[in-house]
């Protein structure tokens, strides 16, 4: 897919906007376990997913990991161009979880587009209002649900992702998407597994009742 | 203060969008405690706040709360025009903290000159960018620290904001701001009070050591 695919706003571009943009991008292919991104000391600039999958995720200063969210091809990474957005600027990391192909938007070349361009500051604006709501269901989450429904909820999302109920996840992996110790996640797959929800192997869960676990997370 | 003083975008306006915003506008005085909104169905509008103070906060199902953040004078609200921010839509509810006057900006009207002006969306950008911010710091707050330190950084935060040591707040209280149980709050305040942090008496919290607090805070 072309910048000109990927970018809603482009239509609503000039052809000199247009023709900048397009100097000014850079395809960048990343293998799986890429980190991109460690803070907004590094003024990356704003990818636009092509393929593959990237994980925004805040770390503990004792090394614990909680997902915000992930990005998919055609989602516009906004936090690796903190730098430029003023008021946004909080500590997360992000890495490529799956070989990625991103177009890199250099930081102050996409601020001055949305300084200049209405269509494009409007759409930034939808797309950073799209990962508040992602971050305050995350807080709901933490604040509200108990860590069963929170579980459930992860292996449901983690299965429609890589569209298998055979999920290649060591317990540990999912503790640092849910920044919970690897024995909490530990003890509540073995309940599951005991209820029929899931089979456990070594670094894989696979979903045995999808239907169960729905309830359960919506519950 | 009027609204051009207090709208920063507004010299950027054309005549033309300061007669309609003029025009569009309304000025709204609300008792402290007057609910004002109460979820993406109340489609309230953007409000700019003239005086007082709006508590911005979530509910759960079972009645709990947690304060989101603050809005101050000069401060815009964009969670109360969350229905016509797509991607936005998720509960909050937003309380006169204080007496407040508050400029009303009916959401489809500002929703219009955000798509006509590129400064009032860079503008809108900038404050949701803050927004989502001050949830971030929330969220670390409640996956990392311990209650002591997140409740000497509410009081010390409090002090400040009502600029004196001896704080009119019910345990209670407390416990709504932080999301926690109120006999949480007041085993940790017994403890504050018995470190010489705080003095406690009915209805009232008076802060004692504010540098010690500090360091609790920040340590």
């Amino acid at each position: 897919m072309t910048l000109a695919e990927l970018f809603p706003a482009w239509g609503k571009l000039t052809p000199a906007q247009q023709q900048a943009v397009t100097a000014a991008a850079a395809l960048r292919t990343v293998p799986k376990g890429t980190l991109l991104y460690s803070g907004p000391a590094d003024c990356l600039g704003f990818l636009l997913v092509r393929s593959g999958q990237l994980r925004v995720y805040i770390l503990s200063g004792d090394g614990r990991e909680v997902t915000l969210y992930r990005l998919l091809p055609r989602d516009l990474c906004l936090l690796s161009a903190a730098c430029v957005l003023r008021g946004l600027q909080f500590p997360v990391a992000i890495e490529a979880e799956k070989d990625s192909e991103l177009w890199v938007l250099p930081a102050r070349q996409y601020q001055q587009l949305m300084e200049q361009s209405a269509p494009v500051a409007n759409y930034t604006n939808e797309v950073l209002a799209t990962r508040f709501a992602d971050v305050m269901w995350l807080v709901e989450q933490i604040l509200w649900q108990r860590f069963d429904k929170r579980l459930a909820a992860f292996l449901l999302q983690e299965s429609a992702l890589e569209g298998t109920a055979a999920l290649r996840l060591t317990h540990e992996a999912i503790g640092r998407h849910l920044g919970s110790p690897r024995e909490v996640v530990t003890r509540m797959l073995r309940y599951f597994q005991a209820e029929g929800l899931v089979e456990l192997a070594h670094g894989a869960v696979t979903l045995t009742d999808t239907a169960r676990l729905q309830t359960m997370a919506d519950g």
